[in-house]
């Protein structure tokens, strides 16, 4: 059924392998599928060393056609928390990739010299980078496009990812990021600097005319939904507002919840002062995306975003409120190719080093690192890509940050499993915390996408029926709260294993809707909601088997002492702790995991995944 | 079943009469019943002469404990339009008012000098009001209840209602308003200064348990609702961003569509600036209401607000973004007693005309009368509450206004049947128009609470089950959307003769679950979705017969030439203007009306409603 490239970058060999559709019944795609790959990676194995692969992956439904559906996944053993790791991106690139004819690629071993893939209609070749090496993505792109043609989609790091920055992103479409988990990290180790493709093939349905109905159905449906016209106008910002003004928003480093100046750093302060259009990716009806530009001034740039993160990260947990420096901020990191969030969270941290005397102006070479000081955060930037002066240490991420400063830092160093946290404090909402806790991959906000839920009260309709409409608190710690997450987590495994956006496939769609669509595009007669829902679970437990085959358990399914024990100390969400392992417990047990955080053999059995080699 | 007070102000003389259970089952109460009561004035009749009455009048559901239902109506023929004029509010008088034992009061005659009416449990008395007449609402209130104790409660008029301000206001509460239509105008020709209360009565329910069950399910399944905590963190002005956003927010007197400089006054901007805490009206799970502190400098006040229509009025319209500003002059609004929509869009239109060289300094008194001016706005404010200067123009309202003036100005005198829009363009969502047009009592935006919809593509539960979804787009001018404003107009007129919030009526509940309150409340247990349509459909019709019988036909539904012919010059909605012909076509063949917008005698015989004086 499908087909994907093996390419081995010690060796320059290359070669084609078919995917049989029973793996693409069993995985999906994308994350789902790469997980299942990843297990090739043997035990141990160093994640920036040859051993570890890196895997660009595909869904069943990415280039059809269906709104959103033009993601793919990059998935490797994460060099932040060496469990499991994946960041996905839309864009075009999936789509433009998948119309060579392939649906991923594994790359292995580790390139004696820089190179890039060039990938065209069913044939590809590894080509010398050395004259990409040192540039920008923004500049890797344009030379790319100048050589190949402007028909090629270019899927890039940049200096963040040569230099290993633990947190560093792989960019497509110039600024759609593989974000998170240090993806581009391990793309770097591999010398790897690019993948260029050009497709022209047809991706194949098997019921068009149905798939047809189906796509006038879901645009008709979602134009005038709530959210999508949100999104539309404020992008990823649309919930800033209620997340800060419910004491949700992390602010100087998390001591507190609600950031003072909102209102200069929000969805609508962008849209009047810098926005310029919004933009969507493939086949997106919604267009979230914010073209922007910020005039003049020394953070004069255009560019996409910020997005609701960059602010977080950048602003608020920075104590920055101001929006063109976080916009620029945001635009170097694009560049540099960082992922945003780990870079914001950790210079927040450094932050806090620094005002409680940890960090010294002789460490960070004279730099005021205080919060609100927008300029030393724009430094920090910089600093962090090219490894300089402080920026090397920085460059570790919070966690090995915290670990190498010592002095009761761990407290404060907010990350779970080695993976900072998006910006949603969970003392608001204590379902976040169980959400961080339990992600896989470490800290993870979109595993289990629930802030939505407890910030907005946002409907939530690829849930089960009899969870869908909360009639549950989600910032309660009400045990039902781990059964949302469990489902949650499942459901959005297998939205992102078909390569759809979160957006449209979970808080727009039914899964009865999208089991549908998957029957038309791939004829699979009697897949329904129950199978799309067990292929969620499947890719969830494949994904938490890896960790677990690394170490993972209890122990690491947790929060910083912040979060446990120091309750907020102002705000609508004053007073507040997240008491997890109550919550943990109930949704180990909904999850039919041991108290250790272990699948079971008859877990594992019900889902057919007890041929995992655990070696 | 029920029991109102008659108050010959005239005379001095008070009746008490019977009122029917069949009248409270065909008319469901507040402005249902008063419409029918008000057929009582004859034809012709001068809005501020002996011949018009005044009614206060509560719902079915006002004090029985059910979420939101604390509301009453305030019912005359309206100054303002000649036609049928209502003012509902909040707050908590309306229960104060129904627990001494009465339903609704009917004020009729001219006092020969200023009284106020006290019902104190089942017994009423005039007095006088000497000492009252000239002040303030806040400062009347305070005098009230010192004189007769903290538990009464006050609604009453200020100086704006005194001094027959066109769109004077009536408020309880302190700050709760019973805004629109210059009810406050007609108590005021009336000479009644205030209606004080107290009652201890409880109110009767048919089945109490089966209430509390739906009570507490109500408040459960609201609890979590994406509006609920929308309005819960902004209050009212929880759509400023999404309406500023597409171009619907008029700005300058309606020249365009988006205001520059919304993040400085939307609701974010104040919960970041001015917000103490929030606060709820009787029984309410919602509490939108915002309590608010301009801290010093020459707008400081203590106030509640200002909502979204005072930030749209006083706001974008005067083309003011100065925050403190707009809530100072709101905090004025209500302690003179005046409508704030017409006393914002008001000034708008003077703006304009003084910008043409219509008005001049000489007429304005020196005052430099330009868009952008808050401290003109201001003044303006004091102005028309005195009838001051150029204010005693203004006072009139801006229909009278631009009739007097001339000169074109008609063009852009915004306003239908004599009362001036909120702050939402239709040209930005054609749907608004048709809502604006066909309101009985004008420019109506809350008869058919459809901007919602329009703007922010929030859900609207109440209406029947196959026009719920947003199939259709409320920003065209598909035909359906003249069943959807009908349909919104019903359903609203009995949510609202219930006594309950359309926030949670409207917009958090089906009409069966409303159907089913109304019989645990009254034991009609036949009373289901389909009576609660035919009640709202007959309180319409009603309500639109009264306007029949001044004259009210087709060239009454109608809207400025502004809005019908000037394409919006820039933003989002650019280049448009509504069609309002087709729709308005549409809408009297859903309404069962003939092409000149007059129910038909089969209408009126299917509603029962043949009976009607219109002599």
């Amino acid at each position: 059924m499908g087909k994907i490239l093996r390419v081995d970058l010690s060796s320059g060999k290359i070669a084609e392998e078919e995917v049989k559709e029973k793996e693409f019944r069993k995985f999906l795609g994308c994350r789902g599928l790469g997980a299942r790959y990843l297990f090739e990676v043997k035990r141990g194995a160093d994640p920036l060393g040859p051993e570890n692969k890196l895997i660009f992956m595909t869904g069943l439904l990415t280039g059809t056609g269906f709104p959103t559906a033009g993601r793919y996944d990059t998935v490797a053993k994460s060099p932040q928390t060496g469990f499991y790791g994946h960041a996905n991106s839309a864009g075009f690139w999936g789509v433009d990739f998948k119309r060579t004819g392939f649906d991923g690629i594994i790359f292995e071993g580790i390139s004696p010299k820089p190179v890039y893939l060039l990938v065209e209609d069913g044939r590809a070749e590894l080509r010398g980078a050395g004259h990409l090496w040192g540039k920008g993505v923004h500049e890797t792109t344009r030379i790319l496009k100048e050589e190949l043609g402007e028909k090629f989609n270019v899927a890039c790091i940049g200096p963040a990812g040569e230099n290993l920055v633990r947190y560093a992103s792989i960019l497509n479409d110039l600024n759609r990021a593989a974000g998170r988990c240090g993806m581009g990290t391990v793309m770097g180790s591999k010398r790897l600097k690019a993948v260029a493709v050009r497709g022209t093939k047809k991706v194949e349905v098997a019921d068009p005319d149905r798939l047809k109905e189906l796509i006038r159905e879901t645009v008709e449906s979602v134009s005038q939904n709530m959210l999508k016209m949100s999104l539309e106008n404020f992008g990823t910002e649309s919930g800033f507002d209620m997340v800060n003004a419910q004491g949700g928003m992390p602010t100087r480093n998390w001591q507190e919840g609600v950031f003072p100046s909102g209102d200069k750093i929000n969805g609508p302060a962008l849209a009047d002062r810098l926005l310029m259009g919004n933009k969507g990716c493939y086949a997106c009806p919604i267009r979230c995306a914010r073209l922007t530009e910020v005039k003049s001034g020394p953070y004069a740039c255009r560019t996409e975003g910020p997005e609701y993160e960059s602010v977080g990260a950048l602003g608020s947990m920075c104590g920055v409120d101001d929006l063109e420096a976080i916009t620029y901020a945001h635009h170097l990191c694009n560049d540099y190719g960082m992922d945003v969030i780990s870079t914001g969270s950790t210079i927040a941290f450094a932050m806090e080093c620094f005002e409680r005397g940890i960090l010294t102006r002789e460490d960070t070479g004279g730099i005021e690192l205080r919060f609100g000081n927008a300029e030393a955060m724009v430094q920090m930037v910089h600093g962090i890509a090219r490894r300089e002066g402080i920026g090397n240490l920085l460059a570790e991420g919070t966690k090995r940050m915290s670990e190498r400063l010592g002095r009761g830092t761990e407290r404060f160093a907010m990350h779970s499993k080695g993976l900072e946290f998006a910006a949603y404090d969970p003392r608001a909402a204590k379902i976040v915390g169980l959400s961080y806790a339990t992600s896989n991959r470490g800290g993870c906000h979109i595993d289990a996408y629930v802030q939505l839920q407890a910030f907005i009260g946002a409907p939530h309709p690829i849930l089960p029926e009899d969870i869908r409409d909360p009639f549950f608190d989600p910032r309660s710690e009400d045990p039902i709260l781990g059964r949302v997450v469990k489902e949650t987590q499942d459901a959005y495994a297998a939205v992102e294993g078909l390569g759809m956006c979160k957006f449209l496939g979970g808080w727009m769609m039914t899964a009865d809707k999208v089991a549908e669509v998957v029957r038309a595009v791939t004829g699979w007669k009697d897949f329904d909601e129950r199978e799309f829902r067990r292929c969620g679970e499947r890719i969830y437990n494949l994904e938490r088997m890896f960790g677990v085959r690394e170490g993972m358990n209890r122990s690491h399914d947790t929060l910083p002492k912040r979060l446990l024990e120091e309750p907020h100390p102002s705000g609508p969400a004053a007073g507040e702790v997240v008491h997890l392992e109550p919550m943990l417990e109930a949704y180990y047990r909904y999850r039919g995991w041991d108290q250790n955080g272990i699948p079971t053999r008859e877990k594992l059995a019900e889902l057919d995944l007890l041929d995992l080699p655990m070696g």
